[in-house]
């Protein structure tokens, strides 16, 4: 049973459109308020490289490009940490603490636990101004797919090359470049952090429509063959990138790092240079 | 070390005033906003005898007694599931959202995981009008001291009193009651699902006064001697009655069940009976 087959145990029970973006959305007084929780432990998610601070870093980024990825601009973080070992605290806050100052939002509040391995849960708040959040669904045929940054990196040092250990481990959440892509007009968005495949199979879930990208425009890891980046890229975890659509009348975005790989269809198939792209990724299992 | 040293190591890096209420607060746009994040594992926090049902709605219901415990309204509950086996996960989900449904929220988004051990993390935002948020600094001598329901029934349970078992294992978060006692003009308000004791120190560490209650006066699980139940409420853990202090010209609140058992005073100690009260109650510890 993966984590998609357990979604489905969850929607029949809170409703389907409550999975279908990377935060639940509320209104509140003429704003978007968007909220996400995400639960991170040693075993699947802390490679032994990382330091405690790192650590911390990671659990604040992972919530706050959820935070992004709806083009909002995060409000506040709250952090579980479930404790190993009671000096690790003081490392792990300052690394969430500063991931969050480096997007302009903090730490308000948590809770403090003892647990066997340590888990970190970190959940956010995130507001845009009404009708400025952006959802996976929303891709119009005849859109450009857009990514941002360089997908890969991170899979890239789980691969050994060492020199993208950063990306790995202090990944950056994309939060002015999602505020950005919002206001230029992007039409659906996600993180790719399960990869390029997974997100564009999770962005078919939400749409009516398809997605075809090419990969000779897909930007790759430095210093890497192309032959094995591009796997990294395609089916590589880790990665903090945002993946979008967008009019092309809307290009270019100012400010952002990006790159468009290809182009929303009206067919309802994801396309890798014109045939169907293998469905795999990173991805969580139970009952191993 | 315990929790509330632990505390002290937060307090340092992302501030104080995070630290001083049941939720973090902050404002948006002429409502407050509060939030909150609870972890909870089978270890330490589900006795043997709940079922995945129980423990869906007691990981829910932590979360909205916080909200209740500052006079403030559910919008909405995260969920981050780390499950040992995948088939509890339904269970679990029915419980939660069975327990928001009760207090008018629901269960909004969050996130699965496996874990060598179940471990639920539930955050949960609420809203209130502007200074309709009720904190547990504003306690003011002459107030009334107050306290919602019957205090130490949780603990009845734990101690074998298998009648109070639905106290321990479905606590009801005192979500209408919060709301009225803000209403009503309360003071300062928390929940007490530390005991008493633990409550009114934390409550004096958020004041410049002082709390004198009366033993008499503290209402107590029926059918235990009294003897045997006045330290259940004092010093159990597991209750989600609000511990709250009103002025006595606000009294009495409408559709509240509540007891009045004792005022505040200038001094700054906690007094039962007119004499010093023992700090003790429920608390987690580590490095054991």
């Amino acid at each position: 049973l993966d984590e998609r087959a357990l979604l489905e145990v969850v929607k029949g029970i809170i409703g389907k459109d409550c999975c279908l973006d990377d935060c639940a959305v509320f209104s509140c007084n003429g704003y978007e308020l968007v909220a996400t929780t995400d639960m991170l432990h040693t075993s699947t998610d802390f490679p032994a490289c990382m330091t405690d601070w790192q650590i911390g870093w990671m659990s604040a980024a992972v919530t706050l490009s959820d935070i992004a990825a709806m083009g909002a601009r995060p409000l506040m973080l709250l952090l579980a940490v479930g404790l190993d070992r009671s000096g690790r605290l003081h490392d792990i806050m300052k690394g969430a603490e500063a991931c969050c100052i480096s997007v302009g939002t903090h730490v308000a509040g948590g809770d403090i636990d003892n647990h066997h391995e340590l888990t970190i849960v970190s959940s956010g708040i995130g507001y845009a101004k009404k009708g400025r959040i952006v959802r996976r669904k929303g891709s119009r045929p005849g859109d450009c797919i857009g990514v941002t940054g360089v997908p890969g990196r991170a899979q890239a040092s789980l691969s050994g090359y060492r020199e993208f250990d950063r990306s790995l481990t202090e990944p950056k959440p994309r939060v002015p470049e999602g505020i950005a892509l919002s206001s230029a007009g992007a039409t659906s968005m996600m993180d790719v952090s399960d990869g390029l495949s997974f997100s564009l199979y999770d962005m078919i879930a939400a749409n009516s429509c398809g997605y075809s990208i090419q990969s000779s425009k897909i930007p790759l890891p430095h210093g890497i063959n192309p032959e094995l980046a591009l796997p990294m890229a395609l089916y590589g975890g880790g990665d903090f990138e945002l993946l979008f659509t967008i009019p092309a009348g809307s290009l270019p975005v100012q400010g952002v790092a990006y790159t468009i790989i290809g182009e929303v269809i009206p067919e309802r198939e994801v396309l890798l240079d014109g045939i169907p792209m293998e469905k795999r990724g990173y991805e969580h299992t139970w009952d191993r």
